[in-house]
C-alpha cells in the first residue's frame, strides 16, 4: 500500500478545519493553501515516468473579494467530505452539488450555481489534503470489467473474480476498499475494447494464460486505473496494455502509464508507469496480414499522431518514434477487433500468445 | 420461456440454406423473404402495448442486380452466425465485418465495404428467421449493472447477485442463456442513472425492500432490457422504471415499456409493457420542494417533449399529458441526483418507499 492509502483522511480533513478555525480564533485571515494545478506547474517527473504536480502553490483566503466565494465552496466540500466518511456512505459529484446548493441567507448568492463550480473545488480538495476524491468518499461514475482467479473482500462480501459467468466483475468507482484475499496470476491484460475482452473471457484466457482480464471500454475510468495500479503495485504483476493501433488507443496506454494533464495531481496514485503495450502496432497489421482491415486515417488522427510524437515518454522512445511515424506515413489505422479479420480465435490464441512469448512490447 | 427462446436457431439458419439450395437444384431464381422495416410497415400493437412490425414483406433475390449483393451479403451473415452456433462462441458484431470482409476473387468488389453495409444485413436475418441478434451469437456492447437476492447459473458458474460487494454483476450483452436458480424478490426497480444504482446499492435498498436493482447508465442495452423482460415474464415480477424527470427519462422508461421504432421487430421480446414509471415526475419537484435543484429546460427539451405528447401510449394517458405539459408550462427538468437535495438517503428512505407504498406510478 502507498502512503496516501494509510493516510487518516478524516483526520487531514479535521486538521484543515481546525487550522481554519484557530485562524478565526485568532482574529487572523483564514485560509487553506492549494498546489496550483496550471500547464505551469504540471511536469514530467523522469525517476517517477509519471506526469506529476510542482511545488507551487497559492493561498485562498476569506477576506478577499476575489478568493471568498471559492474559500466559502472549499469549506462546505471539505464539511460534506467529512460527513460522508463519518457516515461511511458514498455520493456522486453530481450529488455533492446538489446537496450543497442553496441561496445564502436572504441574498440571491447561491452557495454553487451549476456543478461546473463544484467539481474543481473537489480537485482543490484533493491536492490541498494529498488525498484521493475516492477517499473522499465521492465518486465518479463506473466502468470497467474484470474476470482471473482473484478473491476479494468487499462490503462484508467474499467476491470470487473466476466464478463470475459470462458477466465479470463490474469496477466499482471506488476500489480503495477491497482487500484482496488471493491473487493467483502472472500478469494483467488490460484491453481497451468490450468486445475484446468478451472474446478472451468467453475462451477463458485468463485461466488459460494466469493473468488478470480488465476491459475499460474506452478511456479506462479512475477506478479501473486505480484497480490497474494496485494490482501492479501491492503485487508486482506486470500490466500488458491492449488497444487499437491509432492515436487514441497510443493515448489510452499513455494514460494508464504516465497520467493525463488534468489528473497530474494523482499521477502517483493512478498512473502505473511499469505498464507496458502490447498491440496492436502499425507494424502488426503487416506482420499479421491485416491490411484488408485498416481503417483510412483521417486527418484529425495525423494531427493527433504528430502531437503524440511530441510526447516525453513517446519522443525518447525510438520504438514508439517508429510506430507513430509509420502510421502517419502510410495513413492507415487498425481496430482490436481487425484481428477477428483472421479468425474469430486468432487474437486468443496465436496474436496475444506470439507476443507474450517474444515479450514484443512497446515501453 | 417465449416461443423464440425454446426456438432452434440453428435448425432455423441451416432451414434457409437448405431451401436456397433446393432452389439452385431446381434452377429456380434463389430468395429470402424478409419482413419490411421500414415506418411505414411499424405498427403500434395496442392489445400487446408494443411497438411491432406490420405483415408486410419483399424477396430479395439473387438474379436481379439490385439485390444481388445483399443475397450474397445475406447468406454470408446467416453462414457465419452458423458456425458461431456450432462452435458455441459469440463474437461482436464488429468482430464479424472484419471476419467476413474480403476481395471476391479477381474483382475489386469487397464482401462489405464497411460495418454500415454488414450491421443491417444482421437485422434482415433477425426478422427473416424471427430469432433475436443474441440467438445468433452477434454480441452488441455491454451495459448496465445488478444487484439482488437472484442466484444464477451462467457458463458452468453460480452467481449469487447479493453476494458481489459494490460492484454488482455486469449484465453481459446476451442474457438469453443464463438460467435463473433462485429468486426471491418483489419486484424490479430500473434506475436509469448509476450514481442512483450506486446510492441505493450501497444503503442495500434491494435487501430491505426485496427486489432487484437494476442501473442501466442512461438508454439501457439490448442485454438489460431483455433481462428487464426476462424476470417480469418468467417471474411475474412489476417492474418499476426510475428516470430522470425529463424528455429524455421519460423516453427512456417509453423504450423499456414499448420498444422502439427501430427495434420493432424484437419488441415482443425485448420491451416489458407491463413496465410502470415510478418517478421523478415534475410534480414531484413541487411535492418533495425540489424547486432548487430542478434544471431550465432547453429548447430541444421542449421540441421533444411536444413530440412525446403524441405517441400513442403517452396520448392516451391523461396522467402522462399531465406531466408532460407541465413540464412544457414550467420549463423545468430535473435529475433524480436532484433528491439529494433533501439529503443523501432521502431517495432510499423516504421518496422511493413512499411511492412504492401508495402505488404512485405511471402507467
Amino acid at each position: 500500500m502507498t502512503e496516501t492509502r494509510q493516510k487518516n483522511v478524516s483526520k487531514e480533513l479535521e486538521k484543515l478545519g481546525l487550522k481554519v478555525a484557530a485562524e478565526i480564533d485568532k482574529k487572523e485571515n483564514p485560509n487553506i493553501e492549494i498546489p496550483i494545478r496550471a500547464l505551469s506547474n504540471v511536469i514530467f517527473d523522469k525517476k517517477l515516468g509519471q506526469l506529476t504536480l510542482g511545488d507551487k502553490t497559492a493561498k485562498r483566503y476569506f477576506f478577499n473579494v476575489a478568493h471568498s466565494k471559492k474559500f466559502m465552496q472549499s469549506l462546505l466540500v471539505a464539511a460534506f467530505a467529512k460527513s460522508l466518511r463519518d457516515e461511511n456512505i458514498h455520493a456522486s459529484i453530481r450529488d455533492m452539488y446538489y446537496n450543497l446548493k442553496r441561496t445564502i441567507g436572504d441574498s440571491n448568492e447561491n452557495t454553487f450555481d451549476a456543478q461546473v463550480d463544484s467539481d474543481p473545488i473537489i480537485v482543490d480538495i484533493e491536492v490541498a489534503l494529498d488525498v484521493l476524491r475516492e477517499q473522499l468518499h465521492l465518486t465518479t461514475d463506473r466502468k470497467g470489467i474484470v474476470a482471473g482467479n482473484v478473491i476479494i473482500q468487499d462490503r462484508g462480501d467474499s467476491i470470487d473474480w473466476s466464478k463470475l459467468g459470462s458477466g465479470g466483475w463490474s469496477i466499482p468507482s471506488t476500489v480503495e476498499e477491497i482487500d484482496f484475499k488471493k491473487v493467483d496470476a502472472k500478469f494483467v491484460l488490460v484491453c481497451e475494447k468490450n468486445a475484446g475482452f468478451e472474446r478472451l473471457h468467453e475462451d477463458k484466457f485468463w485461466q488459460k494464460h494466469k493473468c488478470i482480464l480488465i476491459g475499460t471500454g474506452g478511456q479506462p475510468s479512475r477506478g479501473t486505473r486505480l484497480l490497474i495500479q494496485r494490482l501492479n503495485s501491492e503485487f508486482n504483476l506486470p500490466v500488458y496494455v491492449f488497444c487499437d493501433a491509432d492515436s487514441y488507443g497510443f493515448y489510452i496506454y499513455s494514460v494508464i502509464k504516465s497520467g493525463s494533464i488534468s489528473l497530474a495531481h494523482v499521477s502517483d496514485r493512478i498512473a502505473t508507469p511499469e505498464a507496458k503495450f502490447i498491440g496492436l502496432t502499425i507494424s502488426d497489421i503487416f506482420k499479421y496480414d491485416l491490411k484488408k482491415a485498416t481503417i483510412k486515417a483521417r486527418e484529425v488522427d495525423i494531427k493527433r499522431a504528430k502531437e503524440l510524437l511530441n510526447y516525453e515518454w513517446f519522443a525518447k522512445n525510438p520504438k514508439w518514434q517508429k510506430e507513430i511515424n509509420l502510421m502517419i506515413e502510410k495513413g492507415i489505422k487498425a481496430e482490436i477487433e481487425a484481428l477477428s479479420h483472421q479468425g474469430l480465435r486468432f487474437m486468443g490464441e496465436t496474436y496475444l500468445p506470439d507476443k507474450l512469448k517474444n515479450k514484443d512490447f512497446l515501453d
